[in-house]
């Protein structure tokens, strides 16, 4: 199957999963109270809103990335973005989760728990569609250097989410805060290095985030 | 009128579809009680969510062979694809019952009836395009081999499917079993046996998930 | 503009609209009672779901046939095709209306007003649509008869909707019924005689479904 | 990354939202009462619903006006491009705000100014991005008339929106007919003007409404 197809239908997804991060906001609860105080009090559903849009946007980014390499795609790597789209399109429910919860002193470990479970298996799947991709399917032209480089700038990924939510055991909120910072600095730093330094650098910027 | 239009659509439709199964992990319900129990509780939800999206993805990897076989849609067609895709489309609403009464004993039965009745409804659709296409629109170079493989391949859906529904009539809990099994089988299976033989028990091998 | 990238906006509003539709059968709502009970007495939520998603899927057949006579798309035609998303997308809201108060004898008029108007208003649009169109924007190797041919059909198709709306003054389920024979009527047609002579009569039988 | 890429994700998320702005009639909300009153009732959110749209909808026409200048796209207009499309797929949720507190005297002061501060903040974004690409990422024939032509444009937008935000201190339903009044006079003045006088006024006309 040619990646054209996979990467339209990811599209699909990853631009949905996005659209739907609205309903973390509540948009579909009624607002109780006064209206002011509950739209202030919203605070934590705009900034989990945020931080998880930023999150699948730069792992649409990067999804791309990674199939710009590929020459085409067989049915072990068909599945393993499904799996991984299924990661994707789960990110709504964690993220209404947090947002909920994360102001209750006892319930936000939990949230945080879920969030980064998630965020942790996304980075491991992530991580292993490139490991097969990359030794199984690459283009002939494809660039050693933006390869190795890939490579190298995902591996911290998964870590990275799984400390995050390891911290959720010691302090929940750093835990949340985390999550926030590793969107925010790849997101930054992509947009930074991105501009100087040409693709490897590039990747290699921005590889992490997911 | 063009496949790859009736196939960009539907690609839309199927996206959607898979993405809209978080809602069979119920975002749209306020949890209640202790967060961590309620999350674990969940786990039937989770489950169903899984195996859907599964089974849909893998329907949406069919659902390309068969049209790459096809010449040109024609009206009949068409409104066999629309058929099937307001079966896609239904997926999310089987799946969340199932999430909720997969395990009340009384309810179990009907859930899974509901969720068998729709799966054996959409691979008898995807059985009846197929024929239709494979008899009036093939390609002039599409590959015998190929044609019949995906015929003895898409068989024994249907059946299968329904046999697992009638299943729920003595064991409901066998039934709901035999559907994630079904997933399993198909998408390991195909990532297993394609990577070797070629096209032919490529699709051979994952046709009948559908 | 160029009518390809309307017609892939149109397409995702259609196909979201249509996916959307599963929101009628009150996937969101908690069920209530005996489940066996309960998805039994959703027969006309089914059947709701299933003629929207029919007239919808027809309406995007007709939206391609339409725009493949263009040459462009300027600004009012823009405007027009903003305004029939508006009402596709709007679709649900009826249609949810109708599935949960077609069997209450004091609410069934309402409904089927509502959903009457929703559509009445559609096919006026789209017959709006098509007369700009096919005025100021028509390709130059337009064949005229196709052209006269989609005009001949557009014509019923605002009155027919407009008769099964006002026929809920009189009897409200007979005007419900109404919409749904006027949807199975134009997709049989459609697939019984679109095969036979060719695109003037596919185009003729089909078009009125808007 | 090629404009057509980022082009594609961003109409999905277009579609997306627009389709979702059907939450803001209370698609999922049980009516009570007797549902004729209801559904008349229901005005405001009509309106919001169809203002919205129509907003959204002009947004989407001029995204691919921008676009259309630039030669590619780099990393620091990939994250500014993320962060309009979070604001877009934000706008149901202040257009269900303003839906059902549209006519509470107390509360809509605080719907108007969520809904226009949305407005105002994508506005700052659209401009910031046209800026931006205009300046770095400009295609070597790119007409110089229409680049200043859409820069002159777009330097009211966010002012009109502020203004009309800030109007909610003093009358708060002023503020709403004042969204709905900037959205229905681009709309149709892009609609009169753009058939005249070609693509400078054309852009000119239609880019404040972002």
């Amino acid at each position: 199957m040619q990646t054209s197809r996979v990467e339209a239908f990811s599209d699909g997804v990853f631009a949905i999963a996005v659209t739907l991060l609205i309903l973390s906001v509540g948009i579909d609860r009624a607002p109780h109270g006064d209206l002011g105080t509950y739209l202030v009090d919203l605070w934590p559903a705009y900034l989990a809103y945020a931080v998880s849009f930023l999150t699948i946007g730069i792992m649409w980014v990067n999804h791309h990335l990674l199939f710009d390499n590929f020459a085409s795609v067989d049915r072990p790597m068909l599945l393993l973005n499904i799996a991984l789209l299924m990661l994707i399109a789960f990110v709504p429910f964690p993220t209404r989760i947090a947002a909920e919860f994360a102001r209750s002193e006892v319930d936000r470990r939990n949230a945080a728990l879920l969030y980064g479970l998630t965020m942790t298996i996304t980075a491991i799947l992530f991580f292993a569609l490139w490991m097969y991709g990359s030794r199984r399917l690459l283009r002939e032209d494809a660039d050693p250097r933006v390869v190795s480089g890939i490579t190298r700038s995902y591996l911290p990924g998964a870590p990275l989410y799984g400390t995050a939510t390891l911290l959720a055991f010691v302090s929940s909120i750093t835990s949340l805060i985390m999550f926030a910072a590793i969107a925010l600095f790849y997101a930054l730093s992509a947009a930074l290095f991105g501009r100087t330094d040409g693709t490897v650098s590039e990747t290699a910027a921005s590889g992490d985030a997911s």
